[in-house]
């Protein structure tokens, strides 16, 4: 059949974004790896799926698909351009939408200024829940690799991170160590790795390997767990201007037992139609 | 305005196809940049326009562009592309087409298995048409790289190419020599450097890094100076399979004073529109 999809950006994470409501169609593996492929497809980091709730209480069930085809459960980018795709679609009506993913419920908001405001759940601190392998919680962990020891924040946000202090993002071997990190024993679901350099209590720049992906340019879960582990370490306060690769995320956490809120821009590319 | 696009690809090298006959819109270099752009615009390896001819015994022309925003000469994979665009758009009714590019005027066809069959223009083998700094048109020349003496072809396929013959693809330092041999003096436009593997007199293997671009899936214009420069050394038949990493193209070659016919598939990928 043919399918209608729309191409969004958050900060360069890419998005191909498909209405599942007024659409019917059984999106299958093969699917998902053809409108991924940036040669033979549409091409886009993630595959963004808007489909009818399973539970009463919420809008929308959220399913989120990475390039090689695995249901994956969270990305901050995305919820930002499933919120404006949902309003612009006109699927709601409402400027707070509440959304079923994998990792549990989330909410979106619509700030007046158009970026969209998310409530990306609370943190996970405790080892088991990330999961990683530690005896107890704490602010930061000795991990060892390749004979050297790091010293690594550990935090889920629905999805498994680890977070290092660099002294500079641009020189960081995030290329190198990322992929070591991200399938390090300790992470026993692998994670993303975030490098992270403080530029002062409300600032610091990031640079994220996205687990099962490589370097992306703005990985929205990944600005969040480095705010997180930062808090923890004592390094940042409460609001904090992430720059990414692609462009800045505003991180707010009023710390343990409090969701984090992220705020930043979505925008749609273009429409299109392809032939499944 | 809306911008009403389709996208297609021959063998993975990848086409934002823009017919400007029905559509009326000036494009700027930051258009080109923005569709070409594979995270925050449309992606694709070239822009190809479709405009009314300037010369009145031709049916269009045909322009192309780079991610770069520069407008290159000629593109084989871009060709099949841009045929089976006009007939399927039905801006013509005609089986074989003529095409004003910036390069001179091509010849397209569609077979009966709905493969598209190019006429590339005759191959300019003269070292100042090419253009490629020699005393006289030899088969291969030798090239001085790093102190190391490269045995190497020189074509104009109304771009300039040089041509390896290498061992194994699969191990050539495609990525390692590639750039240095795109900008060797020799070639003073630069060119797209060729590693050929032949399997037999009718079979090669091919991998091409592409002037301004990098290594790419299918290269056509590669493929018709790598069978032409094998000739030349007495190395291939005049019907030769091309296998790219894309997949095969099939290239005819009656020797010099003739046309390279190109065969080989075009697909359209999908429908869309952006706002610029």
């Amino acid at each position: 059949m043919l399918l209608h999809f729309t191409k969004m950006h958050g900060l360069g994470n890419d998005f191909v974004v498909i209405d599942l409501i007024t659409q019917r169609y059984r999106l299958r593996p093969k699917d998902i790896l053809l409108i991924a492929d940036r040669h033979f497809g549409i091409g886009c980091d993630q595959v963004l799926v808007v489909e009818h709730p399973r539970n009463p209480d919420v809008d929308f069930r959220y399913r989120i698909y990475n390039c090689d085809g695995s249901e994956v459960e969270q990305c901050g980018n995305g919820a930002r351009c499933f919120a404006k795709f949902v309003l612009d679609k006109k699927l709601t009506g409402k400027r707070k939408i509440k959304v079923e993913t994998s990792s549990g419920i989330i909410e979106l908001g619509v700030t007046a200024d158009k970026q969209v405001r998310v409530n990306m759940g609370k943190p996970q601190l405790k080892p088991a829940d990330i999961p990683f392998q530690a005896e107890a919680t704490a602010p930061s962990y000795n991990l060892d690799v390749d004979g050297q020891s790091l010293s690594l924040g550990a935090v889920s946000m629905g999805n498994p991170h680890g977070v290092l202090v660099v002294n500079d993002v641009a020189t960081a071997p995030v290329l190198e160590l990322g992929p070591v990190l991200e399938a390090h024993p300790r992470f026993p679901q692998k994670a993303n790795i975030g490098f992270m350099q403080i530029i002062d209590r409300r600032n610091i720049k990031l640079r994220v390997f996205e687990r099962g992906v490589g370097e992306t340019l703005a990985c929205g879960t990944g600005a969040c767990a480095a705010v997180v582990a930062g808090q923890e370490q004592g390094l940042l306060d409460q609001s904090v201007t992430v720059t990414l690769p692609g462009g800045a995320l505003l991180i707010e956490w009023r710390g343990q037992g409090h969701p984090v809120m992220m705020t930043g821009p979505a925008t749609t590319v273009f429409e299109g139609a392809i032939q499944l």
